[in-house]
């Protein structure tokens, strides 16, 4: 999988002293950079080729400041879309994990579109169980 | 249902010029405070009685700028944990789906605790069928 | 000035058990939506007429979970750019004052423009004398 | 200067395809992260010793997809406050600058204490002109 440590940022943190479920779905979508350049190397927003179809988070444990160990695979590749793996780790433990669905499309005539082979195969290095 | 209109705010955008998939648990984080006060009625953050165990979101439409009604159920009741189910609703179309499942849960010993009957009363009275 | 209220939404705290410092300038951000729509009446994403220059906030109490008052007018009005002065009010107490200064802006060429007539009259009918 | 390099996520633009002015407070709360260590080495919430009393950001070109450096020194240290600078710079082009005071703080007496001498050396330490 493809790992990447950041901060927990104070401002991911509630009252509750422990990080907001919301900031989950932002440290998965900052995860999946990676994965967004498969598709267009240069980050070009005016022909973003990707849309999100649905995600699902499971918060295991609670996450705290420090930092966090975000992995990424890839657990369903289809024919327009696939499905993104994800987990959040902090002090060797699971605290979160979850799927993400997107969708190869075209903005301009809002259609799903085949995922082009050459991508495919990259996605296909990332295959993982899922869980 | 629970229903309230909330204004899409510029931040909720994303660069796809519609609303960012991670504003959508922001907003039924946000939507859920009528089912909080069932369990703190002053939003005692000292005493918090809930925990976020898991959601999933289905993002059924692009949602933009503007107003939503962002609608909110149970669609589920067991002993100690309890699903919310909620939609965006923009212009007339359901434009995203979602289930959360919460904990009645003791910060201090870190375990869940049975739903109290005076709850359970207000969250039976807002099940719905989910989808 | 411009009034509204506005719920604390629980990701709006930090593990201070306050609102984070960092939520202040989304809600000054959304409550200058009225002014927006002076510019852009429809909320034009493709024509946006508005960018940000500077921004500066003072925190004067702590705000916590509950509801706020936005408080929004103007403090000055140039030929292509005008300052919006607002404050967040919560029991009564001035909790946070800012400033945002604006400029009516081209994003095609990336210049500036006078501000059209008769939205200058309705940024008029908002001013106010600051701090 | 203190400098770190960080991903612009897709959740930090908005529909004008640039980063949010938002986001800015979020990038540079962040950055102050080894200066919230000088006075709490382990990030302690339950004694968290700072409390901001004020920002100001200019935002000096637009910021878009890609990478940070977030440049972090301080421009002021007074006895129980300091302010600390800092800048946003992309492809060698400084994009956003601000300061924020903090103030050293008690929050079980709601009372500012006068900042340590060997946080007042390390704070010395990354003293800058500011502009």
């Amino acid at each position: 999988m493809l790992e990447e440590t950041i901060r927990v940022n104070f401002y991911d943190t509630d009252a509750l002293k422990h990080v907001s479920n919301t900031a989950i779905v932002r440290w998965f979508e900052g995860a999946r950079d990676p994965i967004f350049r498969y598709f267009t190397p240069d980050l070009d927003v005016e022909n973003w080729p990707l849309i999100v179809a649905s995600y699902k988070v499971d918060l295991l444990a609670q996450t705290f400041l420090g930092d966090v160990t975000i992995k990424t695979g890839i657990s369903r590749i289809g024919n327009s879309s696939f499905t993104v793996f994800q987990e959040v780790w902090q002090n060797g433990k699971r605290c979160a994990k979850g799927e993400t669905a997107l969708v190869h499309f075209n903005y301009q005539n809002h259609k799903s579109e085949p995922i082009p082979s050459s991508v495919r195969e990259k996605l296909e290095a990332l295959i993982v169980e899922g869980d």
